[in-house]
């Protein structure tokens, strides 16, 4: 079965050799698929040399793979995108690695695109980027959501099946509206959370060194890249709305509870939050 | 020199044998010091039998210790103080473990304990509690704040630093009330906004399993243990209020520049927080 699939993908472009695309890259390699590959850095190229054969520039020989991966942020991936169609006319899957999925699903349908456009998600990280932190098997914990346009063929959700499988197995299918939705809470509101706690600490002159193990862990994914999140905060800000109002009324209900020395309340708070983590 | 102070420290005795105590419990049998110890919870006496010798329930051997240290939550350990004063008169350092100082210690003036009285603050922990969680080495990589009383002894000082280098070296002294300052931001404040994430998942019914890495990171404390948690907030109101103000502003700094869609204010937001995150 894994040998039949791997078989249908042979060459691979992959637009973006950062932390996801370098790993995606090297994953591929690994299991004897050709990988095309292209990035905006120059140094990022010369280290991607050894992994990928290099595209030019203008990717003009990008129709040769079966499969386009777009590994670079939301906004940009748009963009490469509507750049790049009137090239992936014989490509059989054009996919993406972004955060959040329905504006890209959007595009591609627009751009005549969709039939075989399948979003892939895979929820793996590190608040470290770029191709120096790629490497093989950064997907093999990790969840995979793939998101397919509404005109997708069943090959191109087969072939985006196939693509997953070579990283690690199953890949979950959803729709993009509601994928966007359940990252906002899972991935994006705890991303903020992080970020919003070291901002505070910054400006009270609290160094990261002057913090416990604790305290280490909620603001390790503030040292994420700041153009990545930007882009996906701001594509996903209709489903942040009501996850970061949510947290600043948790905060206002600990605080009240705090001023008004309410042990109980606090302990029954706390004891919620405790239920909720010992669940997963 | 080291066995100079060591041969000083022939009998601790420990109230409380958790996490905390438990370790450091551990820690002082190794180093050949007696442990005398006491619990509330029969289990927890039963499972420490091993390696500290159990006082009877009224504690009325505790007398005999040259170090009581009450590793109890802040609120209980101010009352056991008060119950077990008559009993502490030849004790050479009375000292605690709690995550706050200044109630503590004023207490220990208030009982006319403090020329003996020493807080202490190991910053070690886990979200996981009890004895089975204590371990030899706990503190060797934690740092540990000691917060004499006013009227401290230099004896009591020189023990209370003797006894923390058994486990590991070099405490960093302070005032109470600056201790608790800075504890508000580096220790409570990390930890209120990991419970509050964890309520703000539990009531959109995201479950932990459903977090990436990172996310899982951010919301590990929100498992810590709920009345030792109601007991430090409310001790350290007056110095959480404000960072918990700052961290609402925070958050409504970035949702105000996610729903403007204003890239260029949450790349710069987000570049001061790696900032910080990088110049630990």
């Amino acid at each position: 079965m894994e040998h039949e699939l791997t078989a249908e993908i042979r060459t691979v472009a992959i637009i973006g050799l950062g932390l996801i695309g370098g790993s995606l890259a090297r994953d591929l390699a690994g299991r004897r698929v050709h990988v095309l590959g292209w990035d905006s850095d120059e140094h990022t190229r010369e280290q991607a040399r050894s992994v990928v054969e290099l595209l030019a520039d203008d990717c003009s020989e990008i129709g040769r793979a079966d499969v386009v991966v777009f590994a670079i942020p939301v906004r940009s991936a748009v963009k490469r995108l509507r750049e790049l169609a009137p090239r992936l006319r014989n490509v059989r899957l054009i996919t993406d690695v972004g955060s959040t999925k329905a504006s890209i699903v959007r595009a591609a349908e627009e751009l005549g695109l969709g039939d075989r456009f399948v979003g892939s998600h895979p929820m793996a990280g590190d608040h470290r980027s770029g191709w120096g932190a790629a490497r093989t098997g950064l997907f093999a914990a990790a969840r995979v959501f793939l998101t397919p346009a509404p005109s997708a063929s069943g090959e191109a959700k087969r072939l985006a099946q196939a693509l997953w499988s070579l990283t690690r197995p199953e890949p979950e299918t959803m729709d993009a509206a509601d994928h966007d939705q359940r990252l906002a809470w899972s991935s994006h509101l705890p991303q903020i959370v992080s970020t919003a706690l070291a901002l505070s600490l910054a400006q009270n002159e609290t160094s990261r060194a002057d913090l416990g193990a604790g305290g280490r862990d909620v603001t390790r994914l503030a040292g994420s890249d700041p153009a990545m999140w930007a882009d996906i905060l701001i594509d996903n800000r209709d489903a942040l709305t009501p996850a970061i109002a949510m947290m600043m009324a948790r905060l206002a209900g600990l605080q009240s509870a705090i001023e008004s020395r309410d042990h109980n309340e606090l302990q029954r708070l706390f004891g919620d939050a405790r239920t909720w983590h010992r669940q997963e």
